[in-house]
């Protein structure tokens, strides 16, 4: 049941996956009385962000604030799931070099523009292609992917559940978590 | 050296000694090995409300916001020390409901207006007073001192380590840390 303070940052566009896949471990370091903190995209536009916009300037600010708290509660040894979209490079670097590297594990959750337009129940990519929401990150707005995630998930060709049991075990076999008998989904 | 979270939180004027008094309570904690956050003022203004300024809103804003990371902390029982100013009532009242009142521990630190401005090295109520800062709290900006703070100090008539001291024993007597052996300052 022990563990360390980690950031699993979890970054992507819209639809991707990532709110999904962050609540699949949070349910699981629950399951395993690991507590543990999801700072959600919304939460902190609300309390931490409000007035920001969405411009590279404003997303950065967003960014480095989630990275500050979220690197006040892993040197606290408490882990931080993020599920922010976090569309640019050189941020998410300043983030990772704050937490710290060897704390820092970064998923990378991907699938193709199709699949997210098919996935977005409330349109808001078709808004975005029909030039209705400006800055929408992958359409209208830049997202520069990862050059060396820790996990990449393409969620179009892999069950959540087995990219969560992938997810999971990086933690496990790096030591970011250990439990008595890991527990592998079905 | 057991511990459970709360939020130490001062208010008071600038200059009154909530840092100082911060300061040694943090000390204490590390001789203890009592891992814990300061929350400073200016730490906060920089990584989480860069751009806010000093009107009653982006003040409480302000207060908002280094509440919500105390109060994410606490949770997590990681003790905090948090030493803005926080001259609203109501804000800090907000902020008390949300980490909880059993575990928010108000510190209302008082100085005459006199003896702040004697003790002031940059000259900052001087400028206020003679209208060169605008919204200076205590000069041309209202503070609401608390009606029932746990802890008062008038830095005026006690020494600091004395007040340190009254701070330290309240944290003891209401088992918000528990150590061996109480270390009493002489």
């Amino acid at each position: 049941m022990a563990t360390k303070g980690f950031t699993l940052w979890f970054t992507g566009l819209s639809g991707a996956g990532k709110s999904t896949l962050a609540e699949i471990i949070s349910a699981r370091l629950v399951d395993h009385g690991i507590g543990h903190e999801v700072l959600d995209g919304d939460v902190v536009r609300t309390n931490l962000s409000k007035g920001l916009g969405f411009s590279k300037e404003d997303r950065d600010t967003n960014i480095r604030r989630i990275g500050f708290v979220a690197e006040l509660l892993t040197r606290h040894e408490i882990p931080v799931i993020t599920a922010a979209i976090s569309p640019y490079k050189d941020v998410r670097e300043e983030v990772r070099r704050k937490i710290g590297r060897e704390r820092f594990v970064e998923v990378f959750v991907t699938a193709s523009l199709d699949e997210l337009v098919r996935r977005d129940v409330k349109g808001l990519y078709e808004k975005a292609l029909h030039g209705e929401i400006k800055n929408f990150t992958g359409v209208s707005d830049p997202y520069e992917a990862p050059d060396n995630p820790q996990v990449t998930i393409d969620s179009e060709l892999e069950e959540v559940e087995a990219s969560a049991d992938r997810i999971w075990n990086y933690l496990l076999e790096n030591e970011f978590i250990s439990i008595n008998q890991p527990v592998l989904q079905a």
